[in-house]
């Protein structure tokens, strides 16, 4: 590998741990086990689980990646407060959207070369990227595994 | 930037926004709100900051930048769990070794070059580095930063 190809690598490598990990700890629990909550009066297992669902097929396009698989999530996971609309996803759909998005997400990322990695992401103009090459696809995939390594540390208090 | 300093220097911006967030958590935070759990029966804060600044200070040696400021910090925070010794250090020490330890680490990251990033850290031997290149200090911060970012997640329940 070139020096740039370990650069990139590492944030790539990190991803795929840190949802390796959740996805362990996923495969624990039992459909009923989504109702606990992470500490009392805070969000389910379930609402998290969609939350992560929906931030992480978001990045499809934010990644130039492709289409929303899921855009329907939006309402009840991000737009919405845990416990403000009915559970109208089961938990079944859930695992299996969430399965769905990061095979894709993950496969699409190790195809890219580390300029791909530098390339802007799609929440900023070409003219305010070139001002700011620092907005790129590297910084968007940092940010959101440090959003799931987040969550998990909430998630494992719910055991 | 050349591409290879684009791509070390947003690990580095990550770690920082990392901290970042988490001293703005500390900042609210009353000496006495540490006695607080991130859930029933789980950690107190008072224990997870104690826990950190042992994993970060160890982080000194391990990518070469100097020796340890606070190895007693070991026996209470990483060897026993929460609960299990007397609270032998305030949190008004924990405080501050936490910002001094941060302090010396950023600062020492902030001059490494791409070359730097991706030399090996001090756990592996320059042999299994040789087999092995993924094995360096980005891959370390990567990890330490995501590391936070978990506890974060566990900090934020306790408010």
């Amino acid at each position: 590998m070139t020096n740039e190809e370990l650069l990139s690598n590492a944030t790539l490598q990190s991803m795929k741990q840190v949802l390796g990990r959740f996805d362990k700890g996923l495969a624990d629990l039992s459909d009923a086990d989504f109702q606990k909550r992470v500490s009392p009066g805070r969000n389910r297992l379930y609402y998290l689980l969609g939350h992560l669902t929906a931030v992480h097929d978001r990045l499809l396009p934010l990644l130039f990646i492709g289409e929303r698989l899921h855009p329907e999530l939006d309402e009840a996971f991000i737009t919405s407060p845990d416990g403000s609309a009915s559970d109208s996803v089961s938990v079944a759909e859930l695992r299996k959207a969430w399965t769905e998005i990061n095979a894709r997400l993950t496969a699409a990322l190790e195809r890219f070369s580390p300029e791909d990695w530098l390339h802007r992401h799609a929440a900023v103009s070409e003219e305010d990227f070139a001002a700011d090459p620092t907005r790129n696809r590297l910084a968007v995939v940092i940010s959101r595994t440090n959003h799931l390594s987040f969550h998990t540390g909430q998630f494992v208090l719910a055991k």
